[in-house]
């Protein structure tokens, strides 16, 4: 880093920051999208079942009765939930690029050769 | 490390230490936190249920049936042990955070140019 | 890298890229080869079960009761599935380590000291 | 590496993949032996139920109704398919243990300066 100036140092820090909260943003994004995608195979296949179908559900470690109606209650919270979270995470994506895009092209101007 | 005094390096590899038992410490505190939001969840769940429900549970890859009664006895009994490693990592990780804090000032102290 | 002439640094680039790319892919084959092994010991323990025997399958985190007739439907589709997708993964494999070997072959030929 | 003579490097190198070789085994030996505890504490809790209690199995993301006698049985080879392997696991981890000792001694001994 020598004979870069602090201030560019400082803004390559900052980037560095916020490609790191980007990875993870990215990280968290997939997970929810899996969880959602399982979510939704799992609704389309319950409601497929005839009305008095036999159904469990995990609590934790534990199995427990429960039936089409709560089953599909419970999906449906799900994967709204999951749709939020979603669409929180994509927004705070779409934000962090956009402060990168403006930083990156920062730290060019401020170490491109002034003329003279 | 050149120039610096062997007694120093000494406790610069200490803190190293101490930081690296913090992490592991703090890694196992979030793992025992999650489980016990789990158990607790998953208590509450069950004590909403009738008294006869048709409960099973996992013990390991078999399945066996249980009963409301019993099933609370054991999530009470791991919510309480889980709670009880918890605070006892809660006081491991109070108790490292002060020798670094103490640590970090003696290392500070030494590396602080003597006036003269 | 000094004295390496640029192509045969842009090779070297390229021979550790496809490298990579050969780490993932052997990965994403032992897991696609785990999942099949788990599929067809699957396949075998339900086919000895007597024809109306109870089964249950796993929806997410709910399980609703099946058939043998259903079950094993499910599972030669998983089964037929994973093999294509897992001798797609070994063509691409091999594919990929031609490339190595031969990218290989040139970098070592570009690297030999010409007589003279 | 420089001044040491290639004799010693070479012996360093199978030092370090021994070391390499060790951790792999310690870590599968670690897998086994949670994967043994499980079995047996499933053993100890399945062994406590009357004879004719309700007990499933999961086969894959399937659950097949089993019976006390059949879950005993197969607890019972698993347990022991894992003292088998764990028991190898721990020879092969002794034996290495060795080599590493005897070959450290070796390094040792030809980086001692010699007298004269």
């Amino acid at each position: 880093m020598q004979g870069i100036p602090p201030q560019v140092q400082s803004m390559l820090a900052q980037l560095e920051s916020y490609q790191q909260q980007l990875q993870l943003l990215v990280q968290q994004k997939q997970k929810v999208q899996l969880e959602l995608n399982e979510a939704k195979k799992a609704l389309e296949e319950i409601e497929k079942l005839p009305d008095d179908a036999v159904i469990y559900k995990t609590v934790g470690t534990l199995i427990v009765k429960t039936d089409k109606e709560k089953a599909l209650a419970e999906l449906r919270e799900k994967v709204e939930t999951l749709e939020v979270r979603l669409n929180a995470l994509e927004r705070q994506e779409k934000k962090l690029n956009e402060k990168i895009k403006e930083l990156t092209a920062q730290i060019q101007s401020a170490l491109r050769p002034t003329a003279g």
